[in-house]
């Protein structure tokens, strides 16, 4: 996850007409996938590949929800396709291939557009980012993903679906008419960003793991320079998954608070817990993003201690011996006339003043805690 | 208290349905206990070991005022019963036994929900954390405490008992026809979170002693790199008690302000009294924080300081002695012709020379306040 | 002023009934005095040393505004004296009493209690901390004042009387029929807040002029270890009467914004310029915590600037004196065969050779600034 | 771009009277050129050079939307004379010339200024800066850009024309009746915008490019000084152009927000998609200057790491020469009793004791960690 | 401008009546000289030393705008005399004579006093800081300046008259009936402020020359230590003008804000500019701020980057010759039996071996980056 929040295509759309769709991701090789599910409490229906012409505004005398799941948007016809049937916006279009677009949700009222979407009402839209871990590049992989909640419709879109992160919803659809089958659009809606927020706890779940191996680590003293890299690299990705996780919150408090007659007060108690997994997550970031400043002080400070501790040793090595060389330097010298030379314990005094000046020094550097 | 808050069970929650209760925290080995205690300024019953059965909301007829205290949250049957019998939301429970949750508030206004809970009106719901110090491992044990009230009941659920933290209120409702006795459950509410934040006092007063420790420490210049570590855990620490603490004030700030029916205006001076505990208790928490910091300064500049006279020290040493063994050596030499070697005075004048040098370089540093 | 905040008690207190009063601060050798002063624009009675039987709430007919200054809070047993005979409510004793209370307001509306305190309307209750410079101990002290308002009374209660703070008020009463015995009892109120607050400004000098001190050591590149400690130390108490005097603007902005019954209009302008002192005196306070930071990186730097001069004198002599003593140790080897030795002028050819390479070093080492 | 932003006229315009028209930029060779757009739905008319007579408030009965774009603010005169032409107050003038005046919005509702401007009600004003990337000197231009948007007319000043930033816009309208031609004169004030915040985008990713190469330079250890010199120069860079980028978006929010008249409903969603690119860079900005600062430790780092090395290699290298060569030091004495000297072996017992010491040293070091 | 705010009267007023006049500035030779001015856009009358007794509110009939300039505010007995007659709030004249007095705005509605000051309606109160280069002493001088603003008159009080800063609006009141003369005594307020926050950017302009001087000194790496010195001073400037120059914003935002009736809608455009003018002299305030806080990373890091060289000359010159000197050490042993010293190459064997370290050692330096 070192690559950064691509803008790359701002010198290609320069210029171009607001609302032109430019798909700016990867994915560009299997083709789209429409998926369209109908159900309400009392049956379902399935169609794992349905036709693009199949999907549409459904009628509001239907008494099944409409839940049309298009995994691809790096086809622009066929997203456009899509929009046009279900009268989206083409900004809002334009957010659901662009997948630079940062998470956000806004309150589409279309009626009120003068007259060019004659469409069903107003519609709520949120983009969204799924993070998941990909174990192969031992990266996070980023999808961009896009909701579209009508009165009695919801339109998903997905970047890829080689991890189908909607399933368990698909699955709890078919197990049986509980909670989900139940409940209006608003329901999935939530459901589906559930998930969502569920796949943020285990990254960062993940994250965590991590740092407590680089904690023990850098506290047992363990640490090299790579250990810092990890920590930096670390301390990047919280900040990624931070600006991911962050405005998600947003995006349910705007929910709360918007009061759209799309969203059920009884839906409203399921969001205001998602608020608080969001708020925990992000909580849980900022106790990472602490500690991980917190870490790099501890490693900092070691390796100064050792710095320390490698500067005594010269000084006291040094601080003993040369004053030592001096001396036996003295007895080197050549002078015709030097008294001392010719005593007989000459050697051996000499050798008594440099211990007493050596154990003089080491008493020294004891008492000042030196050594 | 080094164990950071865990999402551990993230990836095993992953899909399931919302309101599923998952107990995920550590204590599973004793059975649930529940005791119920009716009161009124009149009389009082307590059942120490009440049936599940026997507790439900009691009918508005009743004059005694209905307390049921659940201590386990570890066995999911057991809270399902009694939040059945109290017409409590799912997702309510599921944060009565999510020990990860962090503290709130939330007012449940149970009658708005769609006829699937025919409860007996609002209730408000808070869950907090009690920290109490574990003298065994040295550690604070965070225990999850979670409150529900009622029009004329409540209900409150403690992950443990091993210290029953709400005895003293017990003690008073058995003591004397008191404040508590004579007044509604919201007086008991508030009772409960008055003992949870006393013991936020003492946990910081404990903090406090460690941090007086390890300053006389630090300033009497006895720090090692082991007071160091100590400080970083105190910091840490600090931090975790301030994520408890901060959103207890935000609770007791939303009980003053939310006008809850639940909540009689003779309450209100207690809840700004305990609103007045908690923030001084965040202020002190500051305040210690800002000291943490200022003795890691204090303790670097220490650090620095000494390695400061030790650099001196090997500089004044090499500096003296290094250019006084050039001159040894010098007259170590064996050329042929030397004509200082043959001087009679040649010794003498060299250490002449060097007593001068070395006398020269200790005024110099001194001068310039190196020694 | 070293001593931090205290919840000392926090232990001693965990489970008592809230509104116990508990005295927890140092002062309880001398008996609590109480002062009653009655006066208006006509008259004034000053009694010294009333007794507590005569102080109670006036009549609404007496012509006179009644001030009861209450000096001593270490006997709960007076303090509840005067609390009863004041229709005042336990949870505000219990701020009288308790020391450690940080500065706050409250507007009590008693007649809304349930019946038990039949007092008479409503009072404005705040609690403040003096500050007076102890020249004996070189400590700042802290004094916790309370000043209860009513419609025609005051009652102020002080924590210690060796240096009365409210005299000048007294004698301001004394002297003439001025502004103070013209207004109402909210003027009193403000006139006492406006002594506390000008000690403030006091206070904030006497660190001013410390603050001069340390600088002209500083950058008089005069200072020692010691100098640094005391920076340290100022940044401290800095912090510590920020915030005392951080909560009294609050508590002035309260009065001003919160238009209680009890504060007239024409004292208004009064309390905005108050507000503005106080807002001057953190202004100060900020500016010299600026200040004392800045000191710290002037004397870092120093400290940082003395020891690169340390290491370059090492280097120095080393480099030069080093490659000198390779030198003569070359010609102080023992070959038998060594043609240099033999030569005539190998002596002065070496001497040449060494006087050149330390002269190239010097001429390089003050190219490079080192010398 | 290392010039800052100049307040160079300040002490020339001292005293002067407000809504004096004073040019301060740079550009003052080229004359400056009117382009005169009309157009609808169904025609359009472009006249390059327009005079200046042409160019007033068209009639409210007119079917076209008028656009004059100037080129060139540097000739007060001919500003002067649109400005009287368009009724445009003396202040907004004075910002339309001022090349130092920040982005800014401001809604003009000429009718009520007393009588002076007897205008065609009210306008739309902003002031925005253009930046794109002069490849000639590796710098980043700065152009001061206005737009003033009335009922059915649009002013646009610019500060140059060597690369004119609105062709793509007059491009659109020359090509077919699309959206652009379909609106009014709002969208086209949208439209302008948008192309100013697209090249935002471009400038911020040569920035990203930059950045990646130093990021490259400094993991890869190639890092010398002149790659924090980029650093800070990036750094700089960053700073300056959010300056120019934050402003811009508040721009946008008050249009959102202040319910002009003059923007229809339908450019609303426009508007809010230009936020969101504003709000898209500006985090890209935000999440570059922590790169900085990341990377600005991480070359910090390595620099320390490296003189680290430095220091050991020092110590090793004399910690183990230094005693070893006062060892050969004592030998080289020419005392006339050293037993020693005479012993057959002393020389081998002399190296088996220094390869002993060297080799214990090495094995310490290595046990350290320091090898 | 290195003293710093003084509140040096703090212990002098302790315990004085609030609205004591008493001047604590520098400035007391002169005397205080007072200008009345009286114009509309018909004719103008100018005083330039009016006597006290002329200077009242004028009837509410007279057609002229009425100005008195004070300049002194050292004597209070002037002061007062003006104030009684102008009926102004006692604590609007301590303000106008306390020069620590920060910048602020006040809106008096005398009126509403009880009775005491029957004076002429509202006034709008507002103390200003002017700030002047001195250019013999190379600081910033601080001048205390106070507006009064009435219905039809306007009392300026300013410290000193060394510098008439009013100067050019009489200017422009006696060249010509322009915009000044035809307007109210709002739009003189406006241009009194709008000169003295004019002559807060040429300050500002000056410190930006000072700015680039330090960054060409440091870039250039001829930075010393008192370059840093300048560095200080220079952010200690900055701080100071911010706290003069942020209040005043606050001023202007009020004004506009508080739609007093005695400023007129047309003014509002005028303070929309100055409020404009203000900000963007902040933005540059705080810029330079950035940039001084970026200059003494960059000096610190030369000065880091300067030790490095230090220390790795002294390491390489270490660990070349220190080696060497041993081995020179061991053949200057004299030792009887040691065979090498026979040997006829011995000599040129030994230059050898220590030609080929010397030179492994700098192929290994230069392999590390270290030469």
């Amino acid at each position: 996850m070192t690559k950064r929040r691509r803008i790359r295509s701002a010198e290609k759309t320069l210029g171009t007409s607001p609302g032109t769709l430019l798909y700016v991701g990867d994915d560009i090789e299997h083709a789209t996938r429409v998926r369209r599910i109908d159900y309400n409490a009392d049956e379902y229906r399935i169609d794992d590949d349905a036709r693009l012409g199949n999907c549409r505004v459904p009628d509001q005398s239907t008494p099944l929800i409409n839940w049309v799941d298009v995994d691809g948007i790096h086809e622009p016809q066929v997203v456009a396709a899509i929009g046009k049937q279900y009268h989206l916006h083409p900004l809002l279009l334009e957010d659901v291939v662009n997948t630079d677009q940062k998470p956000k949700i806004e309150f589409y009222d279309q009626t009120s557009d003068n007259g060019t979407l004659p469409g069903s009402g107003p519609v709520v839209f949120a983009t969204l980012k799924m993070l998941h871990h990909n174990r192969q590049h031992q990266e996070i992989d980023i999808e961009h993903v896009s909701l579209v909640l009508g009165s009695n419709y919801l339109v998903s879109f997905q970047e890829e679906r080689t991890q189908d992160i909607f399933e368990p919803v698909i699955d709890r659809i078919k197990a049986s008419a509980g909670k989900t089958r139940r409940s209006g659009p608003d329901y999935l809606f939530y459901a589906l960003m559930d998930i969502i927020v569920d796949h943020y706890a285990v990254i960062t779940e993940r994250i965590g793991e991590r740092m407590d191996e680089l904690e023990e680590e850098i506290v047992g003293e363990r640490a090299s320079q790579q250990t810092l890299a990890s920590l930096y690299q670390l301390k990047r990705e919280l900040a990624h998954i931070r600006r991911v996780v962050f405005p998600t919150r947003d995006i349910v408090g705007a929910l709360m608070r918007e009061e759209s007659e799309l969203i059920k007060p009884t839906t409203l108690p399921y969001l205001r817990d998602l608020n608080d997994h969001i708020s925990q997550n992000i909580e849980t970031l900022d106790s990472y993003r602490d500690m991980v400043a917190g870490l790099m002080d501890v490693y900092y400070s070691i390796v100064s201690n050792r710095m320390n501790s490698v500067m005594k040793t010269l000084t006291i090595v040094s601080a003993i011996f040369i004053p030592l060389t001096f001396i036996v330097g003295v007895y080197g010298m050549n002078f015709d006339y030097m008294p001392e030379l010719k005593s007989p314990h000459g050697y051996y005094y000499t050798w008594g003043t440099m211990v007493f000046i050596a154990v003089a020094e080491v008493i020294y550097f004891k008492r000042r805690g030196w050594m």
